[in-house]
């Protein structure tokens, strides 16, 4: 993986098992670029992190040859640019095509994403109930949005692929934990193949956290917030 | 206006006084775009809407030669990459300065925008003083982005400031409703001066609503969601 990043310098902080560092760890593995991965501990924060993203505070963020590079859609639109010619690019050269994948980029995060929080973590059996059907939703809209293309991208993994792609060991592990199917065989049948061939990909083998791990970080971060609720309400 | 669209047909999806459709019109008065606006009554959405963004359903929605491009940030990116050559970019050609652009324009909406809603209707005094707080909060981030330029694209006019520019007409309006100094300029003078400059343009003239106008469909808006409260309360 050593050359085409050259003399370059590249950081990526990171934390395990963030699906938004995985997006741009996934980014920079499918094009062949060498970082230095950097482990933050979110509870004890860096002064490189604090110095790099004053404003959010969080990771990922992309240190390049000294320019922090914050916000993960925007760090894979900027590592397309920054190394045009180091593998594919992730996002199509025509502005419309652009803009349909910055449009579904942006949809996985608004819609998808958005409703992890309700549909696990929501007070009320409703609002889990709301936010799980929210999820099912949104995901028979990208079921729409991949058609009969192998990837988002077309016939290689483009922008859509790696921010949907850094998702699916959450995905993986909230099936497991809760029962319900999201990558649906029977519901999203494109969709759930399209999981299986990104995951058999080289670059989700070196990146991706297993669902095993998944399972227990999340049966942990579960247990963790039963806790500080509890103790809140005494 | 005529001449650089050539045989281009561009159709804006609108409805007044969206910040959002105001954006994308910015742009394209600012490229010297020509185009038809469309207007939408969004209690009765047209079948061009719906079947242009099925997704959203939401407006703005820009229709380049039959392809409908959604989302104001998504639909900005497009003007910049399908019309090169027609005026300033929007977006600096270098990758990192482009990085730096999409972060704060992603944070406007994000931070800045996403507290509009707890200000003004927060159910509690306490929710809507914590979004008031949120606001200034944000404020103060894009003064320190700004820094002493001009405008947040250097010495014109880019990404950043037609995203907080169509916003102006909100701002000042939440002004006078509640008595708030959110482009204020004894805490912010560099955004305060940034807004009265970005004001002055010409592109601002020609698209952004006067603020009285602004002031009574916020009033009104107001009125009806508390009548709305109302009857569900009985």
């Amino acid at each position: 993986m050593a050359g085409s990043s050259g003399e370059e310098e590249l950081k990526l902080l990171g934390t395990w098992p963030s699906p938004f560092v995985a997006r741009v760890e996934l980014a920079l593995v499918l094009k062949g670029l060498t970082y230095e991965y950097v482990k933050e501990d979110l509870a004890s924060k860096s002064g490189l992190l604090l110095a790099s993203n004053p404003v959010h505070q969080m990771v990922p963020v992309l240190i390049h040859n000294g320019n922090a590079v914050c916000e993960s859609r925007v760090i894979l639109e900027y590592i397309d640019e920054a190394f045009p010619d180091a593998g594919d690019a992730l996002l199509p050269a025509d502005p419309y095509r652009c803009a349909v994948a910055r449009f579904w980029a942006a949809y996985i995060d608004d819609k998808f994403v958005a409703s992890w929080m309700p549909a696990l973590r929501g007070k009320t059996e409703e609002e889990r109930a709301e936010g799980m059907k929210q999820i099912l939703t949104a995901a028979e809209a990208l079921e729409g949005a991949l058609g009969g293309n192998p990837f988002f991208g077309g016939r290689a993994a483009g922008l859509v692929d790696v921010v949907l792609g850094g998702l699916i060991p959450l995905v993986r592990a909230t099936e497991v934990l809760t029962g319900a199917a999201i990558f649906d065989a029977a519901r999203t049948p494109l969709l759930a193949a399209w999981a299986d061939r990104f995951g058999q990909l080289d670059a989700a083998g070196e990146v991706l956290p297993d669902v095993d791990g998944m399972v227990e970080y999340m049966k942990m971060r579960e247990a963790a917030a039963d806790a500080a609720a509890k103790a809140a309400a005494n």
